[in-house]
């Protein structure tokens, strides 16, 4: 995957509430899991097949900010070719269940408003919900993100 | 850092509203940038100084899933040593201002709820407000997480 394949660049005007648009999908396995986790959640349940066995999930699972940095992925690769990048201020987000070994994720997005700005008339704020699914259509994340977009140049 | 720091397990109990941590410190530099940034936010402004000069930030900045990723790692190692582990169903994330090449991050973290499970008298749901900060004190990541935190055993 890379950002050239993801087609023309998108302005503020091009984002309209209801917009929807599904990425490509990637998929993610326990050496994966490990290695993430390894350098930014090292817990049992996401190091080790073993110990996870016996922790709150009962099995190995993949941290939430990784599930959210494949998101962030997916986003940015194939799914919201915005002019200027994919800029984020904050958002929320929610695991409703966990990312295993051997799941495939994609993101279906949707536009749900999009503002101009007041101060800054080059730009507006568009606030897009994602979901992130598993093989099975199982929601792994959610997440409704507040991005900032720049206007088309007249 | 690991996890054997942290000192003793916290349950529900110990938890109480207006509690504070502030975890050990982690540094970030451009290269530790880039590598996070070509796996899960392959964008000019996370990759390439030069591009990143042209870019909305004006200089190469981590992606904020890197400052989140880096938050989480300090909060397990050495934040919040909860038994069973930091569970996260969700939250909010805020990024007011980018982390830069150099930077050193560290969180200050605050219980501002805690509540028994009604359905699950073995756990409740602790709401944790945590700020990262820079090396100048200024705030890069605000982050409201809602953690699945287990009662002490009776």
């Amino acid at each position: 995957m890379s950002s050239e394949d993801a087609g023309p660049r998108l302005y503020f005007e091009d984002l309209a509430v209801g917009r929807r648009v599904t990425t490509a999908s990637v998929s993610v396995d326990a050496d994966a899991i490990k290695a993430f986790a390894s350098q930014f959640d090292p817990q049992p349940f996401h190091l080790d097949e073993a110990a996870a066995v016996k922790s709150f999930f009962g099995g190995l699972v993949a941290s939430g900010w990784h599930t959210a940095a494949l998101t962030m992925r997916l986003l940015v690769t194939s799914g919201l070719p915005i002019a200027g990048g994919v800029i984020g201020a904050g958002g929320e987000v929610q695991w409703p269940r966990p990312t295993y070994p051997g799941d495939t994720l994609t993101v279906v997005c949707e536009v749900i408003a999009a503002k101009p700005s007041k101060s800054r008339p080059d730009r507006g704020m568009v606030t897009v919900r994602s979901e992130t699914v598993n093989q099975d259509a199982e929601v792994v994340q959610v997440m409704t993100a507040h991005l900032v977009v720049p206007r088309r140049p007249s």
